[in-house]
């Protein structure tokens, strides 16, 4: 029992016989292995990669992910995405370890001739991981791409500061009308249908004119905003937080490496 | 000096305090750290993340970049790039990891509430990696965009057999000519022209046409290739298949995160 709750096991590295049987055992019951050493890689697929011996990490996640990182840089010098075939043995005494993608076809051989450290690590992680975007986020997203709130809309200037507080976008609509943009990242309610209310009545005065715009921009609204925005005269445009990063940032729709993150 | 050369030196982590000083000592002596703890992780900057609490793996690298690993997935919960600025404190018998990225700046904070292992690595790696392209994925670059040929190129087969062998790409040019290309991943040399010069032939011989050009894509080419070309018509394009790999697998101009890396 005692064995079971351990988070981290030490392996003995004296013996490659043993030590392999373990590695193969502790993957087989779902384990993460890490393995610190001097080694080589060679990686055949979709190119081909040759590492000569140095001291490396490796891991071999639980879900057989693999990773081989080198003493520097972020990224890792190999590495085979989770769900690959792992296979350890020995070879001359020699560690070997194995890592077969099946689609497309990618094989990475990791040979060890020397081994420092050997670790089982039984490890829990339930811990949930949560992204937000600031609403200064999705102010620059919409700076970039206004086209997300309005075809042909151009905005003129952010954070803008009038007689009520600081208007988020000043912008000109396709037909030439001034349009002011109130953005929450979360969800638009009766206050800030009644803020957007002040900053239009503010820009009227400032520009004198009779009609500027009020969008609101958020990921969600109110009942009673909707009610209220109506009788205000104000619009609502629904933009998620994950959408701006994805402008911010961009998505990569594809999962596959690009050749600089496979040179690391 | 026997300290010196171990690779590998757990900690003691009952106590903090020490730990920390001891930590903080060799990463600034330029080891690499490797926790194994149960922690949390908040991520402020170019977005925010929250990462509740889990087991996970820390690596920071001697050149300071940082990995935080789940036990699940090839890609790192939260990273930072190398040349971060760490600060390893302690906080209630907490080990807390602070590392900033300056520009953009970036925040991510590792707290501890468990290590269940610490370790300093000295690791030496000289290794050089090498990436390369095969013939076939020249042929597949060239096939997904001949223009880096010769513009107006249209692939009609590869790999068809003649009398002589198997012809690399069969195309026809923006002028209606038929081309037989022959690939090379390293140097064009006598063979490589005479090789080409039997496939022009036996092409045709095929078509019973007068004139099928013939072209050598390759990295570099020997002078005694090049002589003899000229004297039987048949033309070099130099490629490389560090291009190619371009090609087929995309370059990442530049090195900041997408969402979907970063969301893990």
């Amino acid at each position: 029992m005692e064995e079971k709750l351990k988070r981290v096991t030490l392996l003995d590295t004296s013996n490659i016989e043993n030590l392999k049987n373990m590695l193969g055992k502790a993957l087989n019951d779902g384990r993460t292995l890490l393995i610190v050493g001097a080694c080589s890689a060679d990686y055949i697929g979709r190119a081909r990669s040759e590492l000569t011996i140095g001291d490396r990490i490796l891991i071999i996640k639980s879900d057989r992910s693999v990773l081989l990182h080198r003493p520097r840089s972020y990224k890792p010098v190999n590495w085979q995405p989770s769900g690959s075939i792992v296979n350890i043995s020995s070879k001359e005494g020699r560690l070997v370890i194995k890592c077969i993608r099946e689609r497309p076809r990618e094989t990475l051989i990791v040979k060890f001739s020397e081994i420092y450290t050997a670790a089982i690590l039984n490890l829990e992680d339930e811990g949930v991981f949560s992204l937000y975007a600031s609403e200064e986020d999705m102010r620059k997203a919409i700076l970039k791409n206004p086209d997300i709130v309005e075809e042909g809309l151009k905005p003129v200037s952010f954070e803008r500061p009038v007689t009520s507080g600081f208007i988020d976008i000043e912008a000109i609509d396709k037909n030439g009308n001034i349009v002011v943009i109130e953005i929450k990242r979360r969800t638009a309610d009766i206050d800030t249908a009644l803020q957007l209310a002040r900053y239009v009545k503010d820009l009227e005065k400032i520009k004198g004119v009779g009609k500027v715009r009020g969008i609101v921009v958020a990921p969600r609204a109110t009942t009673e905003f909707k009610r209220l925005a109506r009788s205000l005269g104000i619009e609502f445009k629904p933009l998620s937080p994950k959408r701006c990063l994805e402008i911010l940032y961009g998505t990569e729709e594809k999962r596959e490496i690009t050749l600089d993150e496979f040179i690391s």
